[in-house]
């Protein structure tokens, strides 16, 4: 049976391996990066290169970084002492983005999922602990997502976290801002009735 | 605003540029190249640029190859007086599955799309009248897709071939074998009916 050149085979394949992308997929995609100019298809290839070169993680809060310790990390400004937890490097994005939190942040690379076989050795918590044992850690904020891993991952932490002595707090659950109320499915509307507050 | 390191901001906008891939597809394949070894990573670079590199057109069937003349068109045995026209190098695979077809092709790279701005001499037809007026040309099957602008490439095509002397004809227009009646469309039973035969 005859098929394609072998260089736009394995192009092919090559995209196939990336996630969420099928066969038909890759195959029209290889054909658009011959369609490239030569320039194109080399700056293409070049930023995979000097992507996967140059991001690391941060030595201190595992964030994503190119620089040797990542600038919320070595920002003079921020709160050391106020620790965000997040799953995940965008989570601290999405944080960045209310503009209100001034301490710095832990990134876990993950939850703990028995399903996909993540337990916490697969998580960065010995990093985390290694900040909290350094002992000027005075608050820890869970910013996992508020679905079951994330709540298992959250509730794991603060009972290995308390004994050391730190204080361990949850973001808020509630209605989101902006939303109709008549959407709100019922366990969203409990934990928001139950964090009521005075006006 | 604080966001990803600028060599994970530059992948990810590179994926973007790829059709059917939105901004956060696009992240998310950013994010599964930092996940890959330093190798694999190369070797996916490696393979964008070998395949621009070394894939080209055919000079004679302008089919993708990566040798001077393709492997259909180097082939003495196959029938060099019957030209198969398809659309994209795809069709030619799909012509070549049915292993029925022993003559050659031409690939005309797209088909007459106003709508899109393909005019005739965006497409490949210069080189297949090239060919034609070589003279061994006897016949020439259009195998465009059954669709409007598969028909009107089609028929462009054989009211300029025509008159050079040569044979044209038309892949049969009918009920896909397997399929059942009851989902065929009006048109394509209204074809298969006009093209009825003896058995």
């Amino acid at each position: 049976m005859r098929s394609f050149p072998a260089a736009l085979e394995r192009l092919s394949e090559q995209f196939a391996r990336l996630p969420g992308i099928g066969g038909k997929t890759a195959q029209r995609l290889a054909f658009y990066v011959l369609s490239m100019t030569d320039e194109q298809a080399e700056e293409f290839a070049d930023s995979i290169v000097s992507a996967k070169r140059s991001v690391r993680c941060c030595p201190i809060c595992q964030n994503l970084t190119d620089l040797d310790e990542c600038a919320i990390c070595a920002d003079p400004e921020r709160d050391h002492s106020v620790i965000c937890v997040v799953a995940e490097p965008k989570d601290v994005i999405a944080m960045e983005r209310a503009r209100e939190f001034t301490g710095v942040y832990h990134v876990l690379h993950g939850v703990i999922s028995p399903l996909n076989h993540v337990g916490p050795d697969d998580l960065k918590i010995r990093e985390l602990l290694a900040r909290v044992a350094s002992g000027s850690v005075e608050e820890i904020i869970m910013a996992t997502n508020p679905d079951t891993e994330g709540e298992a991952t959250a509730m794991y932490l603060s009972r290995i976290l308390r004994p050391l002595g730190v204080r361990v707090t949850r973001l808020a659950y509630g209605i989101p801002v902006g939303s109709q109320l008549e959407y709100a499915d019922e366990v969203t509307l409990l934990r928001a009735l139950e964090g009521r507050r005075d006006m």
